[in-house]
């Protein structure tokens, strides 16, 4: 079936794909894009919160700049002018005319490369339009609203031949990469099973008062500010695991998922949906009769999820964002010669650690510290998420002056961001495993 | 299909089941236990290493007595007579002529209880034929081999009146109670998710060298001594999560299974298998031309389960056996007002932790002892496993001297079992999903 998508949508895809928000784009022959000289002249899609963070960190350095926006929202943006006072940098051209300005912004401006950070509906058409005008793309992360959107990723890289990277952060962790390390070193032997994923107390996001964006209400939609304008609308329409990449990115480095390795199949079940309901009825500004009390919502409180790898892996998946409860993605890595969790901040190596015991993980992640950290700490300092999106942004801003393929690709995007759809059609049919396509046509067992 | 498979069952298993091995004892009306004057008179099927343990806390109790053993193999017989020397108790009749001697016992001994510590193939077919024996029956955990052995249990009793008790200690595991107390106390909210398993290090116990029981060679089977002789070849045959209930056991007891909920479904995924071929070759007796390094194991190392109950709980149980790890149980307890884990000795509750962290959780579950323990802590002492062994043999003992049900009946028992075909049957078929029977026809809405 997946090869028969396949061949379908290589017939149809230039002809149909896109043609909505991006149809002008295709009267050109497809741009590549061209060597960078000097600075790297990168377009803005989105400067919400998230955008805002990333133009922080690239007026902050010297081989880049923010040449243009697309944004329609002006407190957003009066947000954003802010961040360019700050570093006393240049108003750039601003595309707020409507949510598809940004078409505009691909079509006129000579960018380098472009970001994209908007809601999760407009990840795919942005990215797509975006590779069709030949921009080196960064494409903010999120789970697919379908499998067919993931297609029309893969098939728009292949045939504009435009990079994508896709900006999954975690994978820059510091304790991620020293582990990674360690994975490399075989220290945990051969890895057997593996756990992540997201779990985060965001009932302070999905609902806010309509003006600050964290814990100031329980307004969302129209009335919500920020995410809870959007984010929240997946969590009354949809059950499965909403956000799957900040678990799945290390996970894909520690087993080279796409690169030797794919995720194969899926089950997922969900538990019983109380947390949205019950933050709206308790909260000072709620209460049983707020109208939001009457939503009903579609997420399960926990969404759990088992995938099985080619190479005999699994992988457990935990989404967990309606309770109270710490942030936690959950990790264990887990092999023939031991495991690390981060829930426990704990390790056990065999012939190492003491037998059937924990030992401190910190000592083993200081000395297996990655070597990007070391060198960059300081540059690091003071980024968002604790460092780790400075470097986030230095990979992605390198790769494009340097020539380098994306450390996280199409591909990466496409099978990461498919886990949400799939595990939506397993939830809805009672825990049926799902297939993932292979979107790498075979290549996975050929791709370093 | 449950339904029918219980009708077909309830017109047949008289005339068939247990057969073989009992069928002497259906030439008489079932017995059912009598009032106990006295001391409780406990015959003991199986004196391994278990039978044993249990033996030193009937001994060490002054409302019981071992009058009778049934245990086939002398080197172990030679062990359990240390402990009656121990103790200063008379050594007891003794049924040591082969496998079936159980039987013998069964039919000429006047016992208040027994209890049958063996091998798990043998588990059911002993406790069926005990409760045919109107002899108040302590049954061992495990899984069960197949789902047809649930129903065998279940329907013995229902035609016997005979109680069973399954004998789960972790159900009295200290901080197990406790957070059963914390549940019913609301301190979690309405619960939503949990998780649990069986995550212990066997390879020293499922190999060893003929004579000690652990960590002590690479035999198994013939060669093997205690556990070895037999576990093992569950790990060469089978693929599932061969020892549920340590860990359901608590889970059942914090959202009322069998009692106004139940398991409806689950799914299985079983990761590829490595360890414990790793550990024959590796071991200093063993090495890459040791016959047992041809052995191909079945049983993933790693077995992951999500179970979706009525009540609209998910449950993910770990089953991991074969690489080296510390112990663990892997508990998680979630509500809608916060979560225990005991891997990180952790919790959250809203509105007591500080927001978005973890606490340490042993001042609640010092807060939240459970009465129990308050009591008996001192009678506890230097029992098997903590303490557990020595509440769960007390509740065993004072449910058959009190005329009271057993804290674990033949539906938990069943039930719990089951999960271990079930998950078999959903690894060997992709991870679909399988449907619990519902052992109770019904009436888990209504017991308490």
């Amino acid at each position: 079936m997946s090869n028969s998508r396949r061949r379908f949508l290589q017939k149809t895809s230039l002809a149909t794909a896109g043609l909505g928000l991006a149809s002008n784009l295709f009267s050109k022959p497809f741009r590549q894009p061209k060597p960078v000289k000097g600075k790297l002249n990168i377009g803005i899609i989105g400067s919400g919160l998230r955008g805002q963070s990333h133009i922080d960190l690239i007026l902050a350095r010297k081989d880049c700049r923010v040449t243009c926006i697309a944004e329609p929202d002006q407190v957003m943006l009066g947000m954003t002018r802010k961040i360019f006072d700050k570093h006393n940098e240049k108003w750039p051209t601003i595309y707020d005319l409507g949510d598809h300005d940004y078409v505009e912004l691909l079509n006129k401006e000579k960018i380098d490369a472009v970001i994209i950070s908007t809601p999760w509906k407009w990840h795919v058409p942005m990215a797509v339009a975006a590779m069709k005008a030949g921009v080196y793309t960064g494409l903010e992360v999120s789970g697919a609203i379908s499998i067919d959107e993931c297609w029309e990723l893969v098939y728009t890289h292949e045939q504009t031949g435009t990079p994508l990277y896709f900006l999954e952060n975690v994978c820059f962790r510091r304790d991620v990469m020293a582990v990674l390390n360690m994975v490399r070193k075989n220290m945990f032997g051969e890895l057997i099973h593996l756990e992540c994923g997201y779990q985060h107390d965001l009932r302070g996001v999905k609902f806010n008062d309509g003006v600050t964006p964290y814990n100031s209400g329980v307004e969302f939609g129209e009335k919500g500010f920020s995410e809870a304008k959007w984010r929240t609308w997946h969590s009354v329409y949809r059950n499965g695991d909403l956000y799957p990449t900040h678990g799945i990115g290390p996970v894909a480095q520690w087993i080279n998922l796409n690169r030797g390795n794919r995720m194969e199949t899926i089950v997922s079940m969900a538990s019983k949906v109380r947390g949205l309901h019950d933050y709206v009825v308790n909260h000072p500004k709620g209460g049983k009769n707020h109208p939001n009390a009457f939503v009903e919502f579609s997420l399960g409180d926990k969404v759990t999820s088992i995938i099985k790898c080619a190479k005999g892996e699994t992988i457990v998946l935990h989404h967990d964002t309606n309770l109270p409860r710490p942030y936690s993605l959950g990790f264990r890595v887990q092999g023939t010669k031991g495991l690390w969790m981060d829930v426990n901040k704990s390790l056990h190596i065999e012939g190492i650690s003491p037998g059937h015991s924990w030992e401190d993980a910190q000592p083993y992640l200081d000395e297996y510290d990655h070597e990007v950290w070391k060198t960059h700490e300081q540059d690091a300092e003071g980024a968002g998420h604790g460092g780790m999106d400075w470097f986030l942004m230095d990979s992605f801003i390198k790769c494009r002056l340097e020539d380098k393929p994306p450390l996280f690709d199409v591909y990466d995007a496409a099978s990461w961001m498919a886990i949400t759809p799939l595990s939506e059609a397993s939830i809805e049919s009672g825990g049926a495993p799902q297939s993932f396509p292979d979107f790498t046509n075979g290549e996975w067992r050929n791709r370093r």
